[in-house]
């Protein structure tokens, strides 16, 4: 279903939206057909009030503010006169239709206060965010719970159950970050760590050459309809202010940014004239309008330039090579390292959480893990420390292209660097060949990464490195990394992980159709390839596929060997096995009695 | 370019086909643009003379039989009088043309002769095969050799340079096969093992309701020109014969089957009903036409049946199924089991080697690595044993749906319990939740596994569990396959893999579009979604991309920082980075100079 701004709402094929517990949790919940004789299946769901028809959705107005009694109820905030919006914040040109319902005042700390969650975890408190999340992070353990966990979690500390108070612990502790700044009170809370469910992310943005703010409010609402636990809005070009303000309000998951990319706007492109003021008033622009992550790439020292010389693909973030650019022409250390403490008390007094960005990642197998890509991981280590000084919260970027024998040591160098603080990568692309399916390179690296213990993983779309992505990339995007990070979550052994694999395999092997569409990543997709070969309806229930036709499917006929072992007597049919000579007869004849369950062809 | 079949032919995108060495080994070349600097890079190429615009395709006459002199020179064959087709070779309905230039006597092995590569190997003869073979998996090694190896192998030995020495020492020791019927002398040699490169398998073949034979032989084409090593008919239904003649005679790969499959035709699709002479009869008649490898489900033994009955999908092996039902229907072992040594008899008449069947690998994450599927490969482990003492070519089949912290152990055990025999998985399968998409949830297990040490990869298409591929699905398939091989090869750190990916960097770094293009293993998308946002021929040549635009983008701005550093004198930059204090200004200096290298947006 499409509205009239195009942005695409309602159920997705087959679930319901169900609001859960006190706090009511946001679920989406897939019924199964009665033969079944199973409960609905309840599945974390990201998608926000877009997918409850309920909810009347206008993205002029934005999305209800659901933290903003918390958030005021702490006491600890105020509103002031913000910042200006300045002609330079949109470029040279501004030619979007600026968001007709912005707010007015936005909150800041009252001063002395600081208002992130890793602060209240500090002290004890147990916030809703908190409780929320618990909830959040409990699906479908309830419906699992008797089965046996299983998995190699190499060293996480993943619970049978998530208490609020394990949530605000691995706050505590650095182990976990939660993205919500008070500025962006329409975010349902989420948790990126190790011991809790694996995240993605997905970029979206418009750039110098294409795309607009309604295509990119599309993009969000879009990505987090496929499972995207945060958006990063990497727009570059003009328009950034208003795109992100569309973004923002109308956006139910934690949005990032880089702000370095709309500080070099500000000074026309030229990574020279960049300047810790400009920056600093960035920040300020975008911490008023809510943006709950900053990827600020300070750990691209001057002295780990020329470490980069060399590689074979140089420098390919494009913060990291800002910042090189910055280093080198005024041969100066970097002048978010020499300010990080005073980033650390805009952060504190907003509660955006740092993404400390690997400026270095290498852009090539040949690059991997090489003494570039580790200085810096080493000196965003000492980064975090300094920021949880201040309690505030800290991801760590990384990879890029490592080949697959290599990505282990990025796991175990983090965690080690950087005391347990969430490792959040892109990738990482396995091999260099195929671009045009650089979504496959990189979901088999961040499917290992995760399972060693990556906590979020950033998306990469079927069009990196050759063009931008439209819808159908976004959402192959974030499908393949709902693979990556849900095969992780099994091979971690989360305990509820495979609640919804046996499932969807339970309806696979009753010729459950639907079931098995509705219970999928994608049931769009899933329906339509099976329509592709078999369009009748009658084929939804019929008991084969198209693969095997009728005589030949091993699905039935197993049916048979059980409905065939289920009808002997167990005792029987194990002492017929342990002595084979024993009852071989017998059991052919009943085998014979019982017949065919299906039709011949 | 399609010829007037509809077969696709022609080179791909930017290569040429070339034959190198004594042998004429076919090998595919990528030239690069003169700015490079670089010689041509060559890639493995299984597409065979559809590639060739030098030769004249005509399928109704078949591929040149590159082989006959190679297997008449040995003296060791003989013809005879085929076993005549019969009406039931084809099922109930011959409707499609027969091939019009069918082998007229078939060869087999003269009385008392053992025509197996593996035979030759342990009497100390390299055959051309061999010689062949050693050229083919050399291709980038000399252009290489200077680089430093790097990679885990889990105790592979791979070594530097293969000769055809070590190729028919690792055949001898049952740790590589060359599949290659002798009544498949169109075949180019290919071998499967450990310590050679990767090997991907694409699965092709009509079925009871869908498809024809030239369909069939277009999807051949098609899956051996983006990769496919070797190719399995599974062709269910009618016209099995002619569609595989068909396949066979224009395929320079080997072919695959699953002899079960054809059997049960013959008996109107009633598993009881098999026997060992009808199946027998199945097998002669396929090794007369020239299939190269037979999989054949001789571990599924009476006792293991029951071991299925509680799984979550039963046996989801076709053949696996089938042999279930017998079993269970008769009570009694089953007949490929018992009969082996004769099987092995036929397969060393014609030189076919055993593709031995997992016919209970598991078919969803729940029943992963269960009892089932572990006794199963313990009884192929022993069959291996009695097809080396009659130096039978063995390959084990595995996988299945695994989560990716199980995937190793099936490696493992392999290893152990069948003596080294290459492993020939498909996927493995890492999560059930995503049908539309298992070409990515069993990329990302190929590619572990792989690495692990399974020789030869089976693909699995977006449609598998919905539908039959069509050729777009087979394409996807074969490159995702291709993408977890490759990437195999580099962390098992063959000497040569990563030839491409460097040279597929330099050309993204130096924005060299047709070659990045071109060195991918899709070039056709690749140079699509790039056109997709930058249409024009001038973005061809631009050192810019979508992404980011002319100002941000973060290449060229490392190339400015390379070529700041590389006109420095190293020694007095180096300094500078040891004592920042020193030369600061300097630098800053030197930078100013150089300047801008591109056009200000």
């Amino acid at each position: 279903m499409e509205n009239k701004s195009s942005i695409t709402i309602g159920p997705i094929c087959g679930s319901n939206k169900i609001y859960v517990g006190a706090n009511r949790v946001a679920m989406r919940e897939i019924a199964l057909n009665p033969s079944a004789n199973e409960p609905p299946v309840r599945v974390y769901d990201t998608s926000g009030p877009y997918t409850d028809p309920q909810i009347n959705i206008d993205i002029n107005k934005g999305l209800a503010p659901l933290r903003k009694d918390w958030i005021l109820n702490r006491n600890d905030v105020e509103t002031y006169n913000g910042r200006e919006i300045q002609p330079q914040d949109n470029g040279k040109a501004r030619n979007v239709t600026p968001f007709p319902n912005p707010v007015a005042n936005p909150l800041r700390a009252k001063a002395g206060k600081n208002v992130s969650q890793m602060h209240y975890a500090r002290n004890g408190i147990i916030t809703p965010e908190m409780q929320y999340i618990a909830e959040r992070e409990n699906v479908g353990i309830e419906q699992i719970k008797k089965q046996n966990r299983d998995g190699m979690d190499f060293g996480a500390s993943i619970p049978d159950y998530i208490t609020p108070e394990f949530v605000r612990d691995e706050v505590a502790k650095g182990r976990a970050i939660i993205p919500a700044n008070i500025n962006h009170p329409e975010t349902e809370p989420m948790i990126i760590g190790r011991n809790f469910l694996v995240k993605i992310n997905a970029n979206i943005g418009n750039s110098a050459i294409f795309s607009d703010a309604a295509t990119e409010v599309d993009k969000m609402v879009w990505a987090i309809r496929w499972g995207a636990d945060t958006i990063m809005d990497l727009s570059t070009g003009d328009n950034i202010h208003d795109t992100r303000e569309w973004i923002i309000r109308n956006s139910p998951v934690p949005i990032g940014t880089v702000p370095i990319y709309q500080a070099l706007e500000k000074v026309g492109g030229i990574a020279e004239e960049l300047n810790w003021e400009i920056f600093r008033d960035t920040l300020i622009e975008q911490a008023e309008q809510g943006v709950d992550y900053f990827t600020i790439h300070a750990g691209v020292r001057l002295a780990y330039v020329p470490l980069a010389a060399e590689r074979v693909t140089g420098i390919v973030s494009r913060g990291g090579s800002i910042m090189a650019k910055w280093c080198l022409s005024h041969h100066k250390e970097s002048f978010l390292y020499e300010n990080f403490e005073e980033i650390c008390h805009i952060m504190k007094t907003y509660d955006i959480a740092f993404s400390l960005g690997d400026g270095l990642r290498p852009g090539s197998i040949a690059d991997a893990n090489d003494e570039a890509q580790f200085a810096e991981l080493y000196t965003l280590g000492e980064l975090t420390k300094i920021a949880w000084q201040h309690d505030v919260q800290v991801m760590i970027e990384g990879p890029g292209h490592v080949p697959m024998h290599k990505i282990k040591q990025n796991m175990d160098k983090q965690l080690e660097a950087c005391g347990e603080a969430p490792f959040y990568t892109l990738g990482p692309l396995v091999t260099d060949i195929a671009p045009g399916y650089d979504h496959i390179t990189s979901g088999i690296g961040a499917a290992m990464i995760g399972w060693y213990g990556t906590a979020m993983l950033c998306y990469v779309t079927p069009k990196e490195h050759l063009g931008l992505p439209d819808r159908d990339d976004v959402k192959v995007g974030v499908v393949t990394y709902k693979i990556a990070a849900h095969a992780a979550d099994l091979a971690k052994g989360h305990p509820a992980a495979r609640l919804r694999d046996d499932a969807l395999s339970r309806a696979r092997f009753e010729f459950r159709w639907r079931d098995q569409f509705n219970l999928s990543l994608d049931p769009d997709t899933a329906q339509k390839y099976h329509d592709q070969t078999l369009p009748a309806e009658g084929a939804k229930t019929a008991h084969f596929c198209s693969m095997c036709g009728p005589k030949f499917c091993s699905m039935k006929i197993s049916q048979e060997v059980r409905d065939f072992a289920s009808k002997q007597n167990s005792n029987q049919y194990v002492a017929s096995q342990l002595n084979p000579e024993i009852g071989m007869q017998q059991m052919s004849e009943k085998f014979k009695e019982i017949g065919e369950l299906y039709i011949p062809k």
